[in-house]
């Protein structure tokens, strides 16, 4: 596996590689990657001639009271996940931004809800940092994971949008054995609170048990009540069922749905999803 | 020469073109086409195995009482034009954006003076448009006109930030005989309002002789002074000496700058720019 540190090294050679007709595959990370993220690599390295997985944490995409200090990291861990996956070049960059860098990417309307209600700079910076890493790596696929379900809906509307020759695939979210959607940030979970982090999958299985149940026509508003009941968040954000493609509420579950869920326990973000079949 | 209105079909033709290591050559205009244009045309025919040139005339970049209804169009005198100039593929789109299309593309601080000040959703509906169209063309070189100067600069900028592998060339902008910036707002203009016009380039010219007289070390004041007593504007906009790069102010004229000036004669929207060296 190649490191690189320099994104108009990378480019470069992403360049060569396009004009040989080579399919590039790309997985951009912000790093401490587990198996949600090598689940990720997995679809790529199929798919794709050179595989190019990034890691960076991206300051635009934090607000000035989060975590972009403390986020963990373990580069020698995750270089050797990367390698364990197939990767063939991992970008770490050491200067990602020009100095004087003023160019921002925004989606509208997707993002005003869920994680962009809470975190106003979240999205901008997502859209700003995947443009420019899309142009020094320029895949031809990109995988998102469908944890972060707002985003995937946001990166895909861009690419659409912006006429980008990418094909994105959304990869399925993971779980620990517990049912804990997996997760860098749960590294902050004290054993107490990683318990009461249970309750976002236990609110999500409860609702489409409680679907399956009553069948098509049930109202959001059943589910959305029978779920927040068990959610045990010191700080509620959103629990909402929405349609898997505009991300607009469905009051009345009559499809295929998705149900989406925030909030913090002891300070610490946790967001899970989950799909809702009548 | 090929005609084209699908941006899929286009896109589909790049990307095999790209494959193949081609390299694409893009013009990208709002149509009307003058010696101005075919110029840019021949710079990008010099540089690439396929040449495109777009022609859209782009909502988004029109304010709610410019002249998007009345922008002059001539699509036959174009693609005769365009054929005459050696273009491989003419691309007028029919339907340009998504119906629900919701990202946008801006740049901050470089938009702010000049055009961008006096036209609020002009540059960033330049830059938008332009990234939907590198996306559909694909280009390796695109051409853009030094006479819209701040716009050149506004898209230098994004391709450096949003790493696109695009080199972008300036063209020198082009004058009619009388010295008139060719500009396919001309037409609006009576004999008498163009007559008035060549105060646009009749105070450039001044403000370089003045330069030259008095030598490095000029205060831009003398100029600007200078130069504000030829122009015959109805609407004043804007008169300004400039770094060329940083679109910065010069108060002392040390080294090459740029003046820019802006502003309306009966209703036409005019503007026109030299450098100015010492």
């Amino acid at each position: 596996m190649d490191h690189q540190t320099d994104p108009l090294a990378l480019q470069a050679e992403a360049l060569r590689r396009r004009a040989e007709g080579q399919r590039i595959g790309f997985v951009p990370t912000m790093g401490y990657l587990h198996q949600g993220h090598t689940s990720l690599m997995d679809i790529a390295r199929s798919q794709c001639d050179w595989l190019v997985v990034s890691i960076f944490v991206n300051p635009l995409q934090f607000g000035p009271s989060e975590d972009l200090d403390r986020y963990p990291r373990d580069p020698e861990g995750d270089a050797a996940k990367c390698a364990g996956a197939g990767v063939d070049t991992l970008f770490m960059p050491q200067h990602f931004y020009p100095s004087d860098h003023s160019t921002s990417v925004a989606v509208a309307g997707l993002t005003d809800g869920f994680c962009g209600a809470s975190r106003p700079n979240f999205f901008g910076g997502i859209t700003t940092v995947v443009s420019r890493l899309f142009g020094i790596v320029q895949p031809s696929v990109a995988v998102f994971g469908e944890k972060d379900f707002q985003q995937l809906a946001v990166i895909r509307r861009m690419v659409r949008d912006l006429a980008m020759p990418i094909e994105v695939i959304g990869g399925p979210l993971i779980r620990d054995t517990d049912g804990l959607a997996m997760s860098s940030r749960n590294r902050y979970l004290t054993p107490e609170r990683r318990q009461r982090a249970l309750s976002l999958s236990g609110a999500l299985k409860h609702m489409q048990a409680l679907l399956s149940q009553r069948g098509a026509g049930t109202s959001a508003e059943t589910l959305l009540a029978a779920g927040r009941e068990i959610l045990d968040f010191d700080e509620f954000d959103y629990l909402q069922i929405v349609d898997p493609d505009t991300l607009k509420d469905m009051p009345i579950i009559d499809r295929s749905a998705r149900a989406l869920v925030g909030g913090y326990i002891g300070g610490t973000r946790l967001i899970d999803n989950m799909a809702l079949i009548p």
